[in-house]
């Protein structure tokens, strides 16, 4: 079983979003999944930011229970979009992270807006580690 | 001996490309490997993008190496374009692979274009994480 | 104690700037650090890029502080930068090093110049991955 523990030190600022400034885990095994993007398993990508924001937690979720595991054993996430523009709408995505974190801590983000993602219809792609 | 799986749960689509949508690992060791660009140790660096991805490749290869290890320790690549237009010469690199990987699993990728990587003629970066 | 070695081999070029090309570690536990701004916990965060780097670090070293650690605990860094015309600049903040890494060593960086930050006036964010 992994200890994870998602902190926020009062020396630093609050997270100004849905995230932890530090994850601390001893963990005998770990998972890193490839950055996911909007697009199912049949090859359909809904066209707005956030059919695909939710594409990619179902794929990160999928991924997760094909080994067992849940969001609480994320560690880390990076999260990268096209738009900055759509930074606002990716806090959204919180509103279920009640569900998908019921221990109430949530894992680190690092939120980067980067040029293109592998097509230029993805508007959003979530790496993560998480640990077993 | 690190344990290694290359793993592609049926519940998330098919990569698009040659790398795993997870890599589960059980090591008792890490190695993090710097983004490497295209230059080699004389400074040299090609023109051209798929020398850059050879020199890259090769760069990789020898930290690996220096350290007892392979490409089938890599646990997680990270690749950075600069042109989206080289997306699908990056997958060239692949004729590599099976060499590269005998055991027939890749690992992880996540792959995005930048504005810009530390010299303005480097066209490719590729960061790693291995386990031995 | 975690064992963490800087290592740069002679296959591949010196790197350009202070890191290194490889860390190698064994550690029972890890940190996973959330991309730090240059804003600090009252919210204000210097207009120029040298004030927000200081703050990075500052925010870096307040986080390992939280958990026992310092910068040698330091395995990854990865650098994002919203203006290539700050690489030089970036490199700066190595003066601070030899006091920050007193065993000589640097941990590895990537660094890569991005469209923008979570907020506009942010100039640099700096993740890192630490060893316990």
């Amino acid at each position: 079983m992994p200890n994870i523990q998602f902190l926020n030190p009062d020396a630093i600022g609050r997270p100004i979003a849905p995230y932890s400034n530090i994850t601390r885990v001893k963990a005998p095994e770990f998972l890193f999944i490839a950055g996911q993007v909007g697009m199912d398993k049949s090859g359909k990508t809904p066209a707005d930011f956030e059919g695909q924001c939710a594409q990619v937690f179902a794929n990160i979720g999928a991924a997760l229970a094909s080994q067992g595991a849940g969001f609480p054993n994320i560690v880390e996430f990076t999260t990268y979009l096209v738009h900055w523009q759509d930074i606002g709408k990716s806090w959204n995505t919180a509103r279920e992270y009640p569900r998908l974190f019921p221990g109430g801590g949530y894992p680190t983000n690092t939120l980067l807006t980067v040029e293109r993602l592998v097509r230029e219809e993805f508007l959003i792609e979530v790496s993560a580690v998480a640990a077993l």
